[in-house]
């Protein structure tokens, strides 16, 4: 941490804060500058929490040298995670597609999508069953009923299942049933949701917030790897800017970027990105191509028929022509992805 | 709502989109351009909830023309709205002022806070008692504790007391201790909590999210009121933008565009939106310029000893400052507001 | 400027750094801490240009600590700027209210527009004449007629006249007539046109650009400084985020930002960061209540029969109703602004 | 265009509002709903320029039907356009690959970074001469010389060149030079350069600005189109979000959209995108894969020597061996690149 002193700060003022800074146990480096005296802090900030720095006379600003995440971060793990789904591994050589409908609807839906994913190669099958929609009078999921419709489909085809939990009493109440969580988008900051959810201990896909920097996911993630949870997968599914012409705007530099700071695997979900299907391919091959881990795409049987985001769901012939695609260009990469299991 | 179809569109599609709007009990309206054809439709769009008519052969968009919310809206509730706690008035002709520390920190600094804000007129005396922090590693608040000590400064002010519920488990908890909940920016879109806290039929503070549209913000509020509970109070404080100087960028517009489109009552937050102490006077006087309800401030006796937020905060005598500017502006647009009480 | 190392960085990096920075006359002041080692550089850092530290071995990120601008910060003056044009100061205790239709359309529109702005108070008359408009469809202004009827509205009533000048062509043209330069949000990084504005030396308003951070704002004034012309008035006029309720979202912070980065003035265009008329008496009141030295408004004798951005424009009465209630809250404030002369 | 009136409009309102249109040639269509009664209008919306019909009295909104611009839209143009510059063709099966360094700094400079993006299969040469740059005090290119040098570097390689123009002045005094002009992100609505750069008939490189939507960046093209200039190439670059990982957001979706709503050639800048060289080589695989018609990438033979954007730059190595990726990627989408030429 560094402390920039205001050009009209005085030799007191410096020695004021050494001063606190020695007293708190931590090193002190002065610079100064021929219009600015700096202050190097040397130690665990641990030690400052709670003394405003920034208050003290004198000070102009604070400038944070480290990332506050330490769990997420590359300096606690430098080798790459591979998160294990009871045999299924996410983050490692092998590609991981999700795919499945926005909503559960019915046992003929899920077990049709089902059926059709697993013959293009997807691992995992997703369907929510508790939707969070922007208004509450739009359909908000088959609850309960729609979790045992998609255990029936994985006891029918193998597919691990992965569904959306948005609140704290469903993570004791399903932990048994869904393979992995998913925490959406309107929760990434919902603290005590992802408290319980490490403290489960269980796989979870945790989504980006559409305002949230990869920085405050890193440190969100951070809530739930805290509890000894270090089983998280990051998704990047799109941020709010300006652009309306899709639904949010891909960040796809997340991969990389992500990549960089965190060993964490990282997937991506074109379909609330892009909001139309007809740009589900583009941003799906995209993202393979910049080295996601793996996709969550929206897939089903009769998108006509679709109870919620119609527009965005894919057929299941175009998906298995998407992982035609991804398993060629996996290739590219060195990766694999199991086409046409 | 609107049908556009394409350009290339042809009679049969149109004739079958027709059917299918008249066949659930709609009005069908055609409308043929020199390159668009459009087709209103008419009636209850409840009707079409679960038909995805923008995936119908020829359709090119779907255009809504009403808004999606109800209860929230002006069309439902031309007049504005008086929340009604415990005999304080909000949205009155007379200015609600809350104020108070970030956090609840000891019994000495909540009382000290109480009194000094109470003295120069505030109605509210707000602290955070659980608080959502961006890292897992900062003051997460004295929970219960500070709750506590805030009834207690209660008792010996005569001030209503607000603070901010994060989950769904402390709603019934508090609900005989807190005067208003505080929905916080990060919930705003915790539909569990947003329906608990409706069912409450509590008075609400509902803040804005940091990247939530005022049309999404009106639609969280009615998840709200869709449970019976009408005395909902929104805040602004700030959207996520790409400027960095302040650490959110205050939407001051919000003020008379939440004016025209809703019957609710809209304070302002300038704490969380400038981020900054030297800031706060300024956006506090051109909110209630702008037409503002109220303000909610952070007011700490001791910001230098601040366990949360430091730099935000200002002083009680700063405050004082402020709320006589206020009680003078009131008086331009028509309002009141009791300077040193 | 500061540079931070990678944890993994060795002693030979540090030093073969220094011994860089010292060949060019740098001062260096190495800081080890427990997981970083930081290099604060000493002196001017024109010594630096074209050396890209970033990319020396073992250097992790570069922390600039001082803004790159230098004319335009308060450093170089801390006492605010006063801008004389032709005796009408902007920036000192009285308020400066430029207002007056969006395009110049004809003589009886801006003679009318004119004599009505005077009586209510304003001290410049605006009106384009060359219009950038987002469509090359669009009503493009009346160019040269547009400036010379501002002139003979100049000749009649006695108000300043402003207009946007979107060409280094137009500079020494319209250099004697119009008298006050205004370069628009779109210009805000069109450098040609800045530098040739810069060597005109005339007063010129300068709109920030809708994604333009203060501190790009503030080093593109300093484009015009460099060459002279420190007559330079900022203006705010809303920025691009993802709120379609207003057409831009006023950045009201940017008042007391401007203040405590800078000496220059800085007033207010709420018509086009709202977009709607109806909105414009509460921003404008906003922003002098934030302690704006003026406004520039869209004032049209009759909008109903406007060539462009009809809707965002207020009638005479409106526009006088609003100057009396700026009156008063310059008084709180203790400023001036002489409504109704 | 539709005209939805308020839920409190009486008929007279209606009446008088179809009069009007009529009067202007125009068709009009009422359609009475449960609460609202929209009015479609028919015919040329040209007659209604200068006719603020969102003004009249009852009238709630305007709800525009059609995209503004013609010439560089689908509905005028459906089958994709391929734009020849010398030859090359831009746009067809065959991807273009533009790259150089950022600026142009030497004879041994470009003439080294020429031969080796050459050899990898580069088309054109880039390297800025009028630089456009955030601080004034910061390198601004070589200008002339600089156009000089790239005209050297074209004779000895074949390659063709692009250079950014800033400058109404600069466009005929390079037209014989320059392959293909380049207008900045900074100038995308610059409409005096984008007209004059219209009337050149010249290639033209168009970049989106950091917050434009591609519904106004299509406008933009529309003005240099509308002067008869049709050789236009979009290039994604990123836009400016909340977002400070990376210098830009990359809009990868772009590139989906662009080509659903236009029949123009896009590349993408990974570059600018991400501001960091090792970024670069995943924005560009997911560019291509992406469906984008080429890339322009920096390269520099010493990125740690240049003089401008030192951190985006890759060395000829890396580009090497990026291209060669890019050439297997182009084949999956049946594309072509002949890397190493």
């Amino acid at each position: 941490m560094i402390i920039v002193m205001k050009p009209e700060s005085v030799e007191s003022q410096i020695q004021e804060i050494s001063k606190k800074l020695q007293s708190l146990g931590l090193g002190v480096h002065i610079s100064k500058g021929t219009q600015r005296t700096i202050i190097g802090v040397i130690g665990d900030k641990k030690a400052l929490c709670g003394i405003p720095i920034e208050l003290m006379p004198g000070v102009e600003k604070i400038v944070p040298i480290m990332e506050s995440y330490k769990l997420a971060g590359k300096t606690f793990k430098p080798e790459p995670s591979i998160i294990d789904v009871n045999g299924v591994k996410i983050g490692g050589k092998e590609l991981t597609i999700m795919a499945g409908p926005c909503s559960v609807e019915s046992r003929a839906q899920i077990m049709e999508a089902a059926l059709a994913i697993k013959k293009s190669g997807a691992q995992f099958l997703r369907g929510g069953a508790f939707k969070p929609r922007t208004s509450p009078y739009s359909f908000q999921g088959l609850e309960g009923e729609g979790i045992q419709l998609l255990k029936e489909a994985k006891e029918a085809t193998g597919l691990q299942i992965i569904s959306e939990i948005t609140s704290e009493y469903l993570v004791e109440k399903f932990i048994d049933t869904i393979d992995m969580f998913q925490i959406g988008a309107r929760n990434v900051q919902n603290f005590q949701l992802l408290r319980e959810v490490g403290r489960s201990k269980k796989p979870v896909l945790f989504k980006r917030g559409p305002a949230t920097t990869m920085d405050e996911w890193l440190n969100a993630a951070e809530y739930i790897m805290n509890e000894g949870n270090y089983n998280v997968v990051l998704c990047e599914r799109g941020i709010r800017t300006f652009e309306t012409a899709t639904r949010n705007t891909l960040d796809i530099s997340a991969v990389p970027v992500i990549k960089a700071l965190s060993h964490l695997p990282i997937i991506v979900d074109p379909s609330h990105a892009a909001g139309k299907a007809q740009y589900i391919a583009s941003l799906s091959r995209a993202s393979i191509a910049a080295g996601a881990d793996g996709l969550i795409i929206e897939v089903h049987p009769n998108p006509m028929q679709a109870l919620s985001d119609a527009a965005q769901q894919i057929t299941p012939p175009q998906f298995d022509c998407l992982c035609k695609d991804i398993s060629k260009i996996a290739e590219i990469l060195g990766r694999e992805f199991q086409y046409g299991s």
